[in-house]
């Protein structure tokens, strides 16, 4: 008996490598086969759902490695459910999601991870995957990680910064990634150096420089760029491969430069607020600067280029949101006064594939590159790859046919995400996510909601493909 | 009315993002689908032609982007005709060559192209293009450039070696580059200062060093990066992108990795013989070392590891061969007693798929890179893609069933190149061409040739896809 | 009434920049003239006391910006006191020590100084000055800063190594650094990173890796290179000076050479261990290897070559011994069975000038370049010149006649530093110290201790020379 | 019989490395002495001359490196004489300079030194000598090079600029550099790739570009930076040191940098306009901008801060002034209309030591470094030292007596030059000499001029100090 059939015709298929005028035919949630457009085989195809890709790209689903739904900080909670932040990223043509699981302090992975699962159980649009977020390593930690490893949480992120909260001493960060090393793992780090930091904070407001600016101020480049060569200095000296989340500063770039023109295992995320936003909007009048608070911090505009071409030559392989939004009411608001209380953190997950579009548009990145970030290479670094990321026979059929050519202006009044500001607000963009297929289903229909809470399922992954 | 189809059925695709178990439906010598083996599309295909690639690598034909048939050189011919050459690349799973077109000093371009067309046309097993050599920039030759790009012929090869032949100086490399960067074309250059050189030749030899092992110790690992860095700052000056061939040395490689660490549009090639030989070959009892003579030169072990690690991360972008072979007996000979005369070239073009499919074996590198270094990447360097280098719905149905099983031993005996001796005679190596298709029609089956002469067609260029 | 005179006659006086054929005529106890040998003028001076030093250098005292007398460390002592370390410091050409001041953890910096006064007064054979450890950085220690730089004690030590004793974290450093480049102090480090370090000697141990050769290799190169790049980020964002003290490490060293190509004020200092020991020192059988446990560690021979380069271009400053010396019966051998427990420690102040000027014979640096980083640059650095460090009209008459073709050879049968074993036993080198004056009066004559204790007196400090 | 002697009494005396209270006690045109002011013995000394300088610094007469007297430039001739030049020169302070003799084209060494012998012998108002411009490389002179080394002229100058007149290929730069490896002498560089600058000139002139500023844009920073990166190969594969001359652009000193911290023997030497003046100085209004013309140029302002970050520590070693004056009416007038027929060159031997001092005041450098920069390296680097360069008992009694806090503005109407416009017009400094010794002769005496043509003999020269 034949399974139901869904054909994506007339479209430019886009992959990392490829760019073809070529058919889509989904045969039970996946990619059966992909024929040139116009060639017999092709127009002998028939199915029950034909989507007219018609002057439009055909493009993978957004794998968005980096997001933070519900999750706690100072007090309060990010704004996005995994219900709402799920359904946004869908909207936004991201199909994966992949969050952090928080092990509570005193206790262990397992019971942040199992944590993570109840919120995110049943309430998903689309696919979604844990890291587990590692508050206390010791001994008993260490040998958790074997156990997630192999039952699909197979990356830990650790912080040099946020002392009393997040923060490993370099001995716990240096124990972790050896034990990756031996179990597969992969570190992922927040590389700040927060014990410095947190002096200069206490100095600026001791000074009164209360105002969001200053955030920015006293997380200095430097500050990041120390931490992101001495975690490189650790990662080789435990002999594993190491990825440092949301690298903002053109110095901390230069050092994963300069580490993997020695041939090492590291690797580098950074997010769409890096190359679009600055200091300038941090600096924006009142307490408007707050909507832009997130650590590592946004930087001068003069880094920008230099995250551009970390893009491009591959020194920075992947670019995630960091979505971690809290409403500008009643949130953003416990740092009026003082800008270290302002909760960290920024809505993205619904405008990433659009903002990295257009940077195709300006001519920043390729095609296939912007396919490759947002897409192949998250799926890669996570161990998703080919089920996402991609479209190939055999790959879970989550497409995006997204219309290069229509504009649109981001903006709180349309977006979906569940919270009061959009960090774009008023940005005109080019392209627009048309129709999203999550393992073959709708989620997206010509710009409509399709979709529904447990659609999405629990991915877990195998290793990084890369750290080999 | 239906068009003749061929299946390969069963086997891994590899292509450079994607390894997949797909069978792929060739149509009129193109690539018309590629199905997921076992899907309900795929099992429905019939086709005229059945290839059973069970338990094989399914790999797009190689492109050797770097040959010299028939190419003069010190009073004798490089010893592959067109007609020796592709059959023996079509036999190691290369199904597109591109050699190099000499003008002749005092002649134009165009006088260059003529007579290797006149070499190649009607005697190819295999598809080919043409790069230019060229021996005289000057006003006239500078405005032949914008023609031959317009027609196909878009990469001009410049030397800063080889003073009194091939030799440009500065200024006149400087001239090639601006015109390439206004239109569209790429400058290649064979980066040594061979002034410098000339002198340590002369040297060396009136101290009586007259052995095949000075060939490498006079031309220094420090003058091919020197003319490496002079010819990026030349090209920056310029403005114009720049493809540097056969990068042998560790220190001309950090030179590119520098420039493209800041983002300059710089390419680089490296060859087998750079990955494989070292200057112990050159220093073999007797004259053998003559086999090993080529420029750049090969080097200590020691630069082996740099040069892997460039393929790996990005900083070189393609292994092509620099297939100019020249027979030990009566042509490798004339350099007896003075290594200056040795003629300069090693064979090749049949071993290289095998020799990077064991650096796969070896750990050097990943499949998927692996096709990529040989495949996909020269053909987008020299705008061929996707017609060649990939196996997508649309592509020439240039493909090699590739068992990656099978062991074979390399030797002169066996190879069908027509040279008589072999590089890496008595190596063994893991892998083997079994069958090899070009745009459909096979060239090799199950290790019997059955192409002929004539079959390959001259392929005009468009633009390098990396340098916009 | 006129004051009693010395005359040193007729040997080559060689300082940091000159090497003149000269008389020196001394008054009071300082240096009152230089006259070119057989000038009219030199050859009309009279004195009580005349020294020839014909076929001699006359060079400026030693000065040794880094030694430990007394000073306790894993539940012992180090074993040269003032008296005995100073007369040794004597015998080897030094007439300047700047030793370390320790606050106690939960003292004051005051204390601590206090406790050093009443090591050292009256019993010192040579002058004396202090740098001050910081054990334990907060508001009050800050500010006890201020007073300490006023009165003298303008250099301040900070460790990232050895948690639970010395180490301070980055925002201790941080506040500290701060401090100092507001009150004109100096801030030195000792980097390693100390917490990773911890970890690699728990598994060290827990594999049975007890010899005293496992000291070097947990010690990595790397955790040195990496504290230093810490340490010299930390001093950027204070806008403050930086002295990295024990450099032994090529990495760390680079470390410090592409800050000072920056143009950033940091400072390094080497000692003779890492000139002229290595790690086959400390592999040497049985449990000799002890003797050379000292921290940073002892390198593998390469990373010599790379020291002597920084000392020649300048990118090193200052050669101090870290003289720290435990016996090798009783105190090193607290440590069998167990690395961590050897004390860190090596004898050298009575070595240095003479292994110094072995390198000069050896070709490592010349002669002028000998008495800069030995004499002049250790006095610049630590605000003592020119009343130390040279030999011109003004400067205190510390005067060594060195006879630089005598042979000796190095033994703890011979040498006068209070401990039971010398780190460069039966080494034969070239030069040595004829007779030694600490201001003007003979403290060693003709190879004869003609000092007593309490002729040295302490030396308030001003501020470094090189930092403003 | 006792000599006649003087004494500079009450000053600061200053050298490379000492800043002492001093009286200078001179005979027979050198320095027999310095006592500590006030002591016994300076108070017992008289002399036939005493010159107070009370509140004055006493340094060292300075030593300028690279001069132009008299030389022929496109058609005519540098407008100093050696008689002007010198005169000029002890205005301001320097005792000592080096010109270069030109080989003829087609001549030999010795005929280039004779003819420059003819031109300064008997009308020097301070001491010169000579190095050698090599125009013809060839057998003849490589030999030559050893005759003229042994007899003085131990340097030689070698050009990557200036096709067709100067410039001298890579495999004669090599060979000259080998012949200096092997005789003691040092190559000196112009670096610019001319035959690049060549095409850039031709270009910019098409287009009707030909004001002045144009000369700066075409001799691209980059193409100095290539040119230097290429001669400090060639002499590593030379083994031989190095002397890059007015190194202007920030990328150049970069690649001098680099060398040096790989311990290689390169030096370089900047010039006071490229400190003090910029590319807005080419742009001036009118042919304004023409008085600015020299090779390499002068560069956009930001490049002056790594200037002189390189003269702090120590990988600029040398200022000279590159003095090549040429009247703006009827000489600099050549070039209206094609700035690339501008005589190449500015005056300057008056104005170095003043324009250091004001860099001293202005906190760019030390007053020591100061010396070291103008007198001491350039004696070291061209092996004048300890005659030339200090001020030390058995040194040339070259003295200038300096008044650091009288004003003067620098002006054509008021300068000692033989050219009609200053390149510093205007300019107010702080620090003037009042009285220069040469020998111990007055030429200057209280701002008046009181030497004499034929006082300045010639000096024959040793071996560079620093290349060892």
């Amino acid at each position: 008996m034949s399974s139901i059939r869904t054909l994506v015709r007339g479209g430019l298929v886009i992959t990392a490598t490829d760019e073809i005028h070529a058919d889509v035919l989904i045969e039970n949630g996946r990619v059966a086969a992909l024929a040139a457009h116009g060639s017999e085989v092709a127009n002998a195809w028939t199915a029950e759902h034909v989507i007219d890709a018609s002057r439009k790209y055909v493009i993978p689903g957004g794998v968005d490695a980096h997001t933070h739904m519900e999750m706690p900080f100072g007090g309060t909670f990010s704004s996005d459910t995994f219900e709402t932040g799920t359904r946004a990223a869908a909207w936004g043509g991201t199909t994966t999601i992949i969050d952090f699981a928080i092990q509570p302090k005193g206790g262990t992975l397992g019971e942040g991870l199992e944590a993570w699962h109840g919120k995110a159980d049943g309430k998903c649009s689309v696919d979604y995957a844990f890291h587990m977020i590692m508050s206390d390593v010791n001994a008993s930690s260490l040998r958790e990680m074997d156990r997630l490893v192999s039952g699909g949480v197979s990356s830990f992120k650790l912080f040099t910064a946020y002392p009393g909260v997040f923060l490993s001493d370099d001995g716990q960060i240096l124990r972790a990634m050896q034990r990756a090393g031996s179990n597969g793992g992969l570190v992922m780090t927040h590389a700040e150096n927060g014990l410095a930091i947190d002096v200069l904070v206490e100095q600026a407001l001791a000074r009164g420089e209360t105002d969001p600016r200053y955030h920015g101020e006293v997380r200095r480049a430097l500050l990041e760029a120390e931490a992101t060569h001495r975690v490189i200095t650790l990662s080789r000296v435990a002999g594993a491969p190491l990825y440092v989340v949301h690298v903002s500063a053109r110095e901390a770039l230069a050092e994963l430069t300069r580490a993997r023109d020695e041939g090492l295992p590291v690797f580098g995320e950074t997010c769409p607020q890096y190359l679009f936003l600055s200091t300038e909007n941090l600096a924006e009048p009142g307490f408007e600067g707050a909507k832009y608070v997130c650590s590592t911090p946004v930087r001068p505009k003069e880094h920008q280029a230099a995250l551009w071409r970390g893009l491009r030559t591959d020194d920075l392989q992947v670019v995630s949101t960091d979505h971690c939004p809290f409403c500008f009411t009643g949130q953003k608001e416990m740092g009026l006064g003082d800008f270290s209380r302002i909760p960290n953190g920024m809505p993205g997950v619904e405008n990433r594939m659009d903002l990295l579009h257009q940077a195709v548009v300006d001519g920043h990145i390729g095609r296939r590159r912007w396919i490759e970030i947002a897409c192949a290479s998250p799926a890669r670094m996570f161990g998703l790859y080919p089920q996402k990321g991609t479209i190939a026979p055999g790959s879970d059929a989550d497409i995006v046919v997204y219309d290069p050519h229509a504009e649109q202006i981001m903006s709180a009044g349309t977006h979906h995400m569940n919270v009061d500001y959009s960090a774009y607000e008023g940005r005109r963009v080019t392209g627009r996510v048309d129709t999203v297929l999550s393992r073959g289903v709708p989620v997206i229909r010509d710009r409509e909601y399709v979709g529904h809470p447990g659609h999405g399922g629990y991915l877990p992954r195998g290793l990084c493909q890369y750290a080999s």
